[in-house]
């Protein structure tokens, strides 16, 4: 085992740096970020950042970076107040990476990384067709985290669009099986595997598989 | 496809709803927090909400529930303004679910699940020896989530024990070859496969494998 010193981390190669800080919290959750602007251009964005906030109201933040980057996706979210979230399987891994180079604000990602834009008449922005799970989610919370400006958009499911195929008796719905992606570091994609499901643990019994 | 409107989502049966909600964002990263008490007791507790806030500093996000559980774990960052994260290898997997049950605040979850704790000197807050990825974490920030009374903590690696064959060139820590586990729901977990690692995507170039 190595270790490493806050200034091991602080003098590593500024990339060699982003590279090993984006490894660290374990895999992580990929999704598309579908928005749309004031003038009804819409955007794709590929984010790793999403996390779960609360299961009632159904609640999901997601970070931004504090410099230009994906800067087209809080801008449009902050004005239309809606957004979609869209999971990512292995046939579009190709095109969901791709949608991470900067294009200017005037192209369309769906359309240059080959990716179908699809609508609803709930949400403004536009979902990724190809996408298993789709998510429609409304702007509840913008918030600043001062240690280094990022800022964390918190918002709420409001539709749901997933393959019924993968939805179990007791609500938990079988990303595996639909072959939902994970990410590690910024580039590094991935299927999984089951080891198995835990029944709820008590401190007077053993936990089951269920 | 399904579609689930908000309506829908409400009206669901309350575990029914947070095993739903807690599918949607994605695979999540695991990791068990280690912490320890005014009385030198230490904790050790499940969590499935770490995310990425920045490489440098490198800041990484937990949330925390606003009701009674977990409550150790944030009292205790609180108060020693450090803790750990570990990552989980299929092995671990058990002990690290047991650890979700309410011990009393007394009880050291690493005696209870069978896990050794394992400290350096720059770290108060115990570490799981078996985990092939220890990060020692220090408080930067509490943020408090007003639509749902949910506390986001921000804190800043200062410490990573890794194991060095996972640690590439670039930076990258590959994951997969430390068996790092990931989870969907709250207790579904899973060992991933490569599909593959690209490039960096440029507007002007298809990206490739690395």
């Amino acid at each position: 085992m190595k270790t490493f010193s806050t200034n091991d981390i602080e003098n590593m190669e500024q990339r060699y740096r982003t590279t090993f800080i984006n490894s660290m919290s374990g895999f992580k959750s990929l999704n598309l970020v579908g928005t749309i602007n004031e003038q009804e251009k819409i955007n794709l964005a590929i984010f790793n950042s999403i996390f779960h906030v609360g299961a009632n109201p159904a609640l999901l933040g997601m970070v931004f970076r504090p410099d230009e980057v994906e800067r087209h996706t809080l801008e449009n979210i902050l004005c239309s107040k809606q957004y979609t979230l869209n999971h990512v399987h292995p046939k579009m891994i190709r095109a969901a990476h791709q949608t991470s180079a900067r294009y200017p604000k005037d192209v369309s990602e769906f359309e240059v990384c080959g990716l179908t834009p699809f609508f609803t008449k709930n949400i403004i922005a536009p979902y990724v067709q190809d996408s298993r799970v789709k998510i429609g989610m409304e702007l509840k919370e913008k918030i600043k985290v001062n240690s280094n400006n990022t800022i964390i958009i918190i918002g709420q499911i409001v539709e749901v669009i997933v393959d019924e195929i993968a939805i179990e008796h007791d609500g938990f719905v079988n990303l595996e099986k639909l072959e939902t992606c994970t990410v590690a570091g910024v580039d590094a994609y991935y299927t999984t595997k089951k080891v198995e499901r835990l029944s709820y643990a008590k401190i007077d019994r053993p936990t089951l598989s269920i």
